[in-house]
């Protein structure tokens, strides 16, 4: 058998603790698969001592992770250290300016640096791979770069965050409230200490990025995405959406036409016959609509150390194969820089709800708010007096441009009926 | 930009002719992709002068599609003529010896000689790859291949027939029986004249065969499938499923471990919070269970010239960018001879169906036949009289052996009481 890949491995966090395992639980296999073993040869993490699970005393230790970029018997560096920049950001350029392969699952240093880093690689002629930066396990990336390589994708969008969608199936499937799904979500370890970055739709936003690079030839543009999480979601809308026939998912959608570059991070409703309807818990699903595959679907377990290690050794196997090309499937150089595509021009239906006070003239001041901003109510639900003494008002909107909506709010900021900030969610189309 | 990738097309069917219509729409793209041009050539098929949308008379014409072999000009073959042996396989024959790649959809063909061919193609050290044969445009080869290389997978299963999958949603969507539905999908094109490929469950037989392959690393065993189509279920049938909270769908299942290797293409019961209850209408999807990737789901539109165009010109761009290895994922010598594995063991609770003559003492012999073969039922519903006088009596049972229920139906098997065979459906476990 050909000569093995040899790895130096930077982080054994749960991730790179999965790595060592999978290798050392399917490595015959893997080693039929790949045409040659995949070894870990050298490691480096915080602590040398912590028990992991899994003997570390044959691998090199290196205390600097910087220092794997450099080590003479490794072939390719896994960088899971995670961070946008700092010690990882610093690995990932030394090691492929020195001509060493690198394969990351960090989604927000692609999301931010992936471009400079994919003109390295292509630089040195070596690989740069990230199948385990967005959605786990799910070779999605592959999926788009490789699957769906012979059409023109017009949109990509999915849910991208497993905590996200776990609180949301919580929230619906007990009627309970945010606050109190997400502390329980913390106690089980499905949710960070700070869970800011899932909850806040940060990290869905990475992986949207990272996925719109690929589907459409885009540079990356994090900075354009509009990201809004699903703190302000009420188990009183997920409440209604179901009686309307809608789950609410947190939904990253991008798209790329006439008129530029997409991308938005949002809960959405969606209709109980689409697919995303009956993804739940912590599950991950991404959606692709290709010119002549139409609707490809890929659905899996979004984290956790075993999907993503998954992930990992896929990545080491293309490269084992010497079957990997540009990161973003044409050269960095040949992405195209999109504009943001302005967002009041999008046509779709919308959910509104309003908390407003119990009073007279509170209904017909919104319902005018919205015919004079011309937007076309199809649904319209008030239900009786919470606790405080105040009242939802739930309305689905016929279809029409957000422009109009987004005209409607405006007119109602302020207004003495409202209390707190109205909640508005996009419907998702079939 | 490098020289072009020249390709002989054999077949100028729906899905031959959408392959040129999608090199044509998206042919700067795929170039841009592929890092070179994907170029038509020359082509092959009955009649010359027929009307397929597109202009042929800027390529070569052939009259005998095995001369596409030996055409100078082309580096690729892409066979879509169809039918496991005859011309489709001398072509593939010769195309591979003659040092050319080749691409195809010809799931049969693949089923029944592709351990030859993959040999062939190694041995001449060419591309052999066959994504558009096994669910249309979805990427599921790549995504077991490559995607979940890095697990052991244990199960592999789907959807893997559009037409059986339209005609058994029709049927629970409307609350008709087969024939009646199997004759509209035929006027509507959904279903050919001669529906037994798709019906009988031999076309979905072909493609398990692939997966087992490709997902167990073990030789392709196409006469080892135990293949029952969806001719024999009654609308009764889903409607007595739908009432305990399943769907019914075609649905081919592999799994390989200690005893063999187990593949069946069966209808089954599919719990509603299984993903492959929402497959609906003509789409498809693959599962496969991974040790360390956990549950993956594929799903798309499994035929039609638009997703198979797009399945074989993703082929063509893995080819044109060098990015291919063994056609099973390790070399054709490499794979297991697994026997097949006893389904007598296995375990698992299933839907059996009677239609019985409404007298006295019938479900007493039922029910003293489970007994005696130590079937122990879950549920069990009788409904009143068909026009006919007899009547439907269905039983979920508790999991079990299947030996027992096969032996239980043996015990009944001659029995007055009973109007014609029983149904005998699996159910799908979580």
């Amino acid at each position: 058998m050909a000569e093995p890949l040899r790895i130096a491995l930077a982080g054994l966090g749960t991730v790179g603790a999965g790595v060592v395992r999978l290798l050392d639980a399917n490595g015959d296999l893997i080693a039929r698969r790949a045409g040659r073993p995949i070894e870990v040869v050298a490691v480096s993490a915080r602590d040398r001592t912590k028990d992991r699970g899994i003997d570390i005393s044959r691998f090199d230790w290196v205390d600097d992770p910087a220092e794997l970029a450099g080590h003479a018997g490794a072939d390719v560096v896994v960088e899971l250290v995670g961070g946008s920049d700092g010690p990882a950001l610093s690995l990932a350029r030394k090691t492929l300016q020195g001509g060493k392969g690198l394969v990351t699952a960090n989604k927000a240093m692609i999301a931010h640096h992936g471009l400079e880093l994919a003109g390295a690689a292509e630089a040195a002629g070596v690989a740069l791979k990230f199948e385990a930066a967005v959605a786990g396990g799910i070779p999605v990336i592959k999926g788009l770069r490789e699957g769906a390589a012979a059409n023109v994708l017009t949109q990509v969008y999915g849910i991208l965050n497993g905590t996200c969608n776990f609180v949301l199936s919580k929230m619906e499937a007990e009627g309970r409230d945010f606050a109190e799904v997400l502390a329980e979500a913390q106690r089980l370890g499905y949710a960070e200490a700070d869970p800011s970055f899932d909850i806040d739709g940060i990290d869905a936003a990475h992986k949207l990025s990272i996925l719109a690079s690929i589907a459409f030839g885009a540079e990356p543009a994090f900075d354009d995405i509009a990201i809004t999480g699903i703190r302000h979601v009420l188990g009183a809308d997920i409440a209604e959406a179901a009686a309307l026939g809608y789950r609410v998912r947190l939904v990253g959608v991008a798209e790329a036409g006439g008129d530029g570059l997409f991308q938005r991070v949002h809960p959405h409703l969606v209709p109980l016959d689409h697919p995303l309807a009956h993804v739940s818990g912590s599950l991950n699903a991404v959606v692709a609509e290709g010119n002549f595959v139409g609707r490809l679907l890929f659905q899996g377990r979004g984290a956790g150390d075993g999907p993503t290690a998954s992930a990992v050794v896929a990545d080491l196997i293309d490269i084992a194969r010497g079957e990997y090309g540009p990161p973003y499937a044409m050269p960095a150089a040949a992405l195209s820089a999109l504009p943001p595509a302005p967002t009041g021009d999008r046509r779709g239906r919308a959910y509104l709800r309003f908390t407003v006070a119990d009073k007279v003239g509170v209904l017909a001041e919104i319902a005018a708010a919205m015919r004079d901003a011309g937007v076309s109510i199809e649904s319209l639900m008030q239900r009786g007096a919470n606790p405080d003494g105040s009242v939802l008002v739930a309305i689905v909107t016929h279809e029409g441009p957000e422009r109009s909506v987004a005209a409607a709010l405006e007119r109602l900021r302020g207004s003495q009926s409202l209390a707190g900030e109205p909640m508005w969610m996009p419907i998702l189309g079939d």
